[in-house]
């Protein structure tokens, strides 16, 4: 029994037109006229090919079932519809369009399986207005729930989430419902593409995803001495901005000598005050973040900062403040996920060695976890371009791991007992 | 004839009150209400004390005139009544009341002079919010017309420059009248407080100002690639700041070499786009500068940065792209004064040394200089503070600098045939 490579990457190019802006990039964020459209094409293409009628939960996560032949919990799989703005066309969208596309050919097949099957489609997994991502899974996992999700509003507008969820079909008065229970999910798993180079270097179209990454961040404020830019000499400078350059340099030298593809650091936010052009900064505010699935490694790394950072306070007359802002540890994927998608991917490919990659991104799957079994596959992406127009799979890599995901969902079927 | 230190102070601190806000500091730029309110307090005590009722010019830089006794060309003494947002008590006022304690001081003495003698409070010498400053000089010296100040609009309320001159008693349709013409003025010296730390360090009271620095910028465009701060590996990347880093580095080692005082870089201003948590710096804009009287010197460092610039293209697979921004020659004083100031200072301090330093920040000296003999005398700064509530000058520094200029406008009055 074979996926449909052609009829998924038509339906890859024909969701992929929804949101699509003139840089050739896709614009749909949750609450967006994109998001609404592209839920509603989803629900069209399932109710038109697959005669499923989709379910709206109170988040408006979007749901098709098959039974089961037996009492069992259900097994899941699915991704989100929702993209970054100007993103890509596979973020997301490809798991949700997999999931279909193993539910279809399972359908067309008339495959009966021991376990109720759930296409899902999660609300707001990126970045967005109310500030909140993975949205539709954190509340189906506990972590968010109705008094919580009263609080978000868009940071554009100011309209309460509340109204968001209601055009969207949802009703965040019942999110406390749909939390899942013991028993209810046997297995989650989602299909997504890498968004790193790691299997183009290697030359691998698919990999089991056995963990993902731990983030950590810390906002550091440096605090110089704004001064004349003219009149303070060189050698009575405080200057912060010299002292952050220091501090980013030392970490990026700290974390490459971790030698470890799935060790990265990054500053990307920094601002200076006053920023005026004739004035020494006197103060900077900077966000640092540490990705790995190691606390002994990120401790180290961070150990190794703060001696820089001393460094840096004597010699430059400076105070660095360090807070830490986030120290979410890593989540690791179910054993008995991870080796059906091993077992899936070796199937398909035919080679004993199976890649195994640390997501070094964030996902539905991480909340998951909290609730059920879940796991992930990962599925090659070119150039390790995501977040960005240029963002790209290839069809000759998402058959096979399509084909993967739907005969590691087949042993979960019949290996899981519960 | 001694000029008259308490006075001189208490006046100091009487104008310092108006504008001063929570922290301590004055908020009295063009335009705010404590700069039409500081004018008021000058005209006023022109009026009280000096019995001379003040004329407002075309751009509403203030004057007090004094007769002389031949028919020669007047000697103009002064500074401005301004102050940057959140500055100091010294900068600027000092030179306006030191000018008036001067006059007043002749006055009450009944000398009479050679030459016509004028006070001038110059209008909008600091940054402000129509992004012009040393306004009222640049009008003087020709290098504002009436076409230009036309153009000029508050970058807050977006309210024409005219406006505000019009409120402060001037008339920019006349601008172009008070352009000052050929030996209408015989000289100009400005007292200023010298906002570094070269003169505490030496000890000294009063610096002869040899030359106003010059000023060069640069607005750098660093391009490198924004991708996902958790999906690409440490060498895959092209991080925009960490180029602007090295970048800020490397010129302040090329600048420190050239181990001079009066030569300083700094890089004052800086954005990182898209300067979110997660995602590699794609973009930084910065504005460089270099002050230093010595062409020759800018060209050596701009020429070092150079280099550093391509190294730092090449390892790190960026693009830098230099724009110069402003390219300002250093302004030579006029000797004849710089003579008089260092006779007038070495008669009141007794020293056959005298300090001589070049400004390195701009004044409205430099704009009269192209039209007039200009010259500056500095008062020590302690700790090097300015353009902050903790910009301090002392009344045992000030004294004897007033004095000091005092003399030099005699020198001056006594062997200037112009």
């Amino acid at each position: 029994m074979k996926i449909n490579r052609d009829r998924l990457m038509k339906n890859v190019m024909e969701l992929s037109v929804i949101g699509k802006n003139e840089a050739g990039g896709i614009d749909r964020s949750l609450s967006s006229e994109a998001d609404f459209l592209s839920r509603e094409w989803i629900k069209t293409y399932w109710r038109d090919n697959l005669k499923k009628e989709a379910e709206t939960d109170a988040i408006a996560n979007l749901w098709i079932r098959k039974e089961g032949r037996e009492a069992l919990s259900t097994i899941v799989f699915g991704s989100h519809n929702d993209a970054v703005p100007n993103g890509g066309a596979y973020d997301g969208a490809l798991g949700v369009l997999a999931a279909t596309e193993i539910m279809e050919t399972l359908l067309e097949n008339k495959i009966e399986t021991r376990h109720p099957l759930a296409v899902v489609s999660f609300t707001g997994e990126e970045p967005n207005p109310y500030n909140i991502s993975t949205l539709g899974s954190r509340v189906l996992s506990g972590r968010l729930r109705t008094a919580d999700l009263k609080k978000l509003s868009n940071n554009k507008d100011g309209s309460p989430l509340s109204a968001c969820i209601e055009k969207l079909g949802g009703d965040i008065e019942k999110a406390d419902e749909i939390l899942i229970r013991e028993n209810e999910v046997a297995a989650f798993l989602e299909l997504h593409i890498e968004q790193g180079k790691r299997l183009e270097t290697m030359k691998c179209s698919s990999a089991a995803v056995t963990c993902i990454t731990g983030i950590y961040r810390e906002r550091i404020t440096i605090i110089g001495e704004a001064n004349h830019g003219g009149t303070t000499q060189m050698q009575d400078r405080h200057d912060a901005l010299l002292a952050a350059c220091e501090l980013n340099l030392a970490f990026e030298k700290i974390v490459k000598k971790a030698n470890d593809p799935e060790v990265v650091g990054t500053i990307g936010q920094l601002a200076v005050r006053p920023n005026e052009v004739s004035i020494i900064p006197g103060q900077i505010v900077l966000m640092l973040e540490i990705r790995t699935k190691d606390e002994a490694v990120k401790d180290t790394i961070v150990s190794a900062l703060r001696t820089e950072a001393t460094y840096i306070e004597s010699r430059r007359g400076v105070t660095i403040q360090r807070e830490v802002n986030l120290d979410q540890p890593a989540m690791y994927m179910d054993k008995t996920v991870v080796d059906a998608v091993r077992r899936g991917i070796k199937t398909v490919s035919g080679h004993e060695k199976v890649i195994e990659l640390v997501s070094m991104a964030g996902h539905d799957a991480a909340n998951m976890q909290r609730v059920t079994r879940a796991g992930m596959i990962f599925v090659k992406s070119l150039f390790g371009m995501s977040h960005c127009p240029e963002e790209l799979s290839l069809a000759e890599d998402i058959e096979p791991t399509v084909q993967a995901m739907m005969e590691a969902i087949l042993i979960l079927d019949k290996e899981l007992d519960v």
